[in-house]
């Protein structure tokens, strides 16, 4: 059987056994039995439990070959001794797959790593592969099956996710909510005594629900298969990876918790730069860059049109970009004369666009996606920003009335000039990335939500805005999209 | 009539004058007077408009000299070219303090620039000193005067904010709510024209309501006299100083936001260390700055111990803080032996602290405290952290009022041990700080309001507690508490 059809049991099983089953809250055993249980898609559970004969309300089996039907996936939280004997079992009774919660298997040191050696042989010869062990379990959103307990509410979506830390992937499982990205799956890998983190990209690659790969690795076991594997994916799909352990502190932190062995981060970077993998520096811009491959267009080049609703906003943002080697070049004279004509004696007469104290005005950002010396426009302050501001005014009650009838018409455009935006960006193909300052958006109401279904909402400070914006055009640069300094 | 004097009107005038006032809704003149209306301190309010004699239902002044009574303060929302006249009037009245409001001077060109030096002119004379031009208000919280029309909600306390730009404050200032900073004054200074920001520096510097400077700043007019008021000053009060326009991109944005002529970035970077000045980069880190400075002891080290939740985020700590310039130094064989005591086999057996799946334990904490290898502590996932994840569980309904009742008890618990980490932090001189790993914190229930009580909300990011860290150390080390590299 091969590594695809293996993982297929993993990721949509029509049966599944929990061996280790326990009537105990707080224990895996538990949480991860309520949680299959509750899916409710007319798949088999079966809970595995050698002393109690009934949990939650269900029969439970002595072991797994004593179950009656075949079992696609077995999900094994006995403790590290057992978990041998567990997997011979599910060899017997013919499992194809299996997730490992339990850890205190090779992080902890010799007599784990004893045991998990026993594991992947076993294993091996049964023709079972498996995720973990020592991890936080595994999801996919089109198939339904999850074995994350605390996973946080997501959409489903295009977005897959591996992480070596569960922890970590709770993290940016739970920021990929809030950012409205869309997760296809999610796979704490743990140990990666069998299945590696290369197994799953490889997986990924040829998964048509996956669109865009995000990983947080501590290190990787076969470096060169990864790499020649990354450098096929990589044109096609982007890798967009958080390594940690840069440090020699961070390194020797590894070790401990996955049992990883880190090589030179400055080799690593310059592979990962090779494969064309988009490699970022925290875990925040796993989520930043994802919004915006899904978002945007890629973009032709690295000169960035900055349309700002207030000064500090533009000289931040004209900082951040520089710093990050993005371009803020002079507007064309064409587009001088236009916002000549849109805006008051008082704008800033260059880029980046300040008002001045006028209002921020959609048709300047026309103006500047239109310019031919810009590839890229940054919108800081524009959406929606009126409407989280507003609510801090203090007006006569008389007053608060006319606002929000201001409000249900500002919102109606908005919505206008957001679609607008979009089909420019499209139909010129330049990213049109908006930001706010430190103010987080808007209510989630309209406009939010228009923002959200374009992968569009506001990055959170323009400093964060300018890292994805120049992942984004360094991957386009890797594609030969844009012409880059390379 | 000396500064401090005039400044005193500024921030607790016992009347206001608002000229420009206006019915219209949406312009300055109408918002600030509804918001000054609004303040119930006793204090007389009175409207300045030529032509209509009512708004907001109260009788208006056709020139500020009309008004029967002293004026202490007058607001100017006047255009540009009436701001001239409006001032003239000012002197006449023997008004002492003013801020103007709108723009369109100097940040302009040439006409504006002339406009305010006749202002300038004018207010020297007549011994009246001013705030702005082009500038969104200002506010004190103890005397609660507030001419900042959007003024987020923040709490009253000893932080006080300097800003050379209108909504960098506003940003700041919501930051600061969010975080439970309490706010003294809050100055929009705009461009400086009179008052400039080495005024509100020595102004802050003697308001014995003020512990904490913090400025957004994109240039200094008097260079030398800031930096000589700043030594004295940072030896009893720390000035935390957000400098954008750092590469030239930003400068040019600068000169024609508050038409400030930035010197050269590293120039500026050594004079701010020799005056123990703390320069950060970002201006979401001048509240992470402030909450370290309010709730946490000056260390005598940058040795820091880590005590995570999981495996990752003790890997992402660890480069986190080496990358900014701390020590994560192995643990003392004393610690080694409590910690072996505490945790399973699993833990990670060093710096930084990982149970390695056990649950995070406070006894741990105290351990690393008492650590003489460790100066300062940095637990990440600690405070409530089960409460934001349990919150994801899917249990069977009967269960869900076991984890209640679990909560009450673990909120009991973790509110007793977070007054013994503050505790054993200033009995020992040694910072606990807790960061989260981007999961904003817990609900607002009783543990959040204990930590914000405390200045001990945990950061979004390793990455944000780690330079947050820094800065207290270097500050530290210029003060001489800590031993320094320098």
């Amino acid at each position: 059987m091969d590594l695809i059809q293996n993982l297929d049991y993993l990721f949509n099983p029509r049966s599944v056994a929990l061996i280790g089953a326990s009537s105990t809250f707080g224990k895996w055993g538990f949480n991860i039995l309520s949680l299959l249980i509750s899916q409710d898609r007319g798949r088999e559970i079966y809970a595995v439990n050698k002393k109690e004969p009934e949990i939650l309300g269900r029969k439970t089996y002595r072991t797994i070959t004593e179950v009656p039907s075949p079992v696609d996936l077995a999900v094994i939280t006995v403790p590290y001794q057992d978990i041998p004997s567990a997997m011979e079992e599910c060899v017997r009774k013919g499992v194809k797959s299996a997730i490992v919660i339990s850890g205190g298997l090779a992080e902890t040191g010799a007599e784990g790593a004893e045991v998990q050696r026993r594991m992947v042989h076993i294993a091996r010869q049964g023709g079972l592969r498996f995720i973990g062990p020592n991890c936080m379990g595994h999801f996919d959103a089109h198939s339904d099956i999850n074995t994350v307990i605390f996973l946080p509410p997501v959409n489903r979506g295009p977005v897959s996710l591996v992480s070596q830390s569960g922890n970590s992937g709770q993290a940016i499982m739970y920021m990929a909510g809030e950012a409205g990205l869309g997760i296809s799956k999610y796979i704490s890998s743990g140990n990666e005594a069998d299945l590696q983190f290369e197994d799953y990209i490889a997986y990924l690659a040829q998964d048509d629900k996956t669109a865009i790969i995000l990983a947080y690795i501590e290190g990787i076991r076969d470096g060169r298969r990864f790499l020649r594997l990354a450098r096929e994916v990589t044109r096609r799909k982007p890798i967009v990876i958080m390594k940690a352990g840069r440090t020699e502190a961070g390194a020797r932190a590894a070790r401990s918790h996955t049992a990883s062995l880190a090589g030179s981060d400055v080799v690593c970077d310059a592979a990962f730069k090779q494969a064309g993998i988009i490699r970022v520096d925290e875990i925040t811009e796993l989520i930043d860059v994802a919004m915006v491959l899904l978002g945007q267009p890629l973009p032709r080049g690295r000169r960035v049109g900055v349309l700002s609703g207030g000064g500090g906003a533009a000289v931040m943002s004209a900082d951040a970009l520089k710093r990050v080697g993005l371009e803020v070049p002079p507007l064309s004279p064409k587009t001088m004369e236009k916002l000549n004509g849109i805006l008051s004696r008082r704008w800033s007469h260059g880029n980046p666009v300040d008002p001045g104290g006028d209002a921020l005005n959609y048709e300047c950002l026309w103006a500047l996606i239109e310019d031919e010396n810009i590839d890229i426009t940054l919108a800081i302050g524009a959406a929606g920003m009126a409407g989280s501001w507003i609510r801090w005014y203090v007006v006569p009650p008389t007053i608060r009335t006319q606002i929000d009838e201001y409000m249900v018409g500002a919102i109606d455009q908005e919505l206008k000039n957001i679609q607008k935006a979009k089909d420019m960006s499209v139909s010129h193909g330049k990213p049109v990335v908006m930001s706010n300052v430190c103010v987080p958006p808007l209510e989630k109401g309209a406009v939010y939500r228009k923002l959200e279904h374009e992968h569009m909402l506001p990055f959170l400070t323009p400093e964060r805005a300018a890292r994805a914006i120049a992942h984004l055009v360094e991957y386009s640069e890797y594609l030969g999209v844009a012409e880059g300094k390379r």
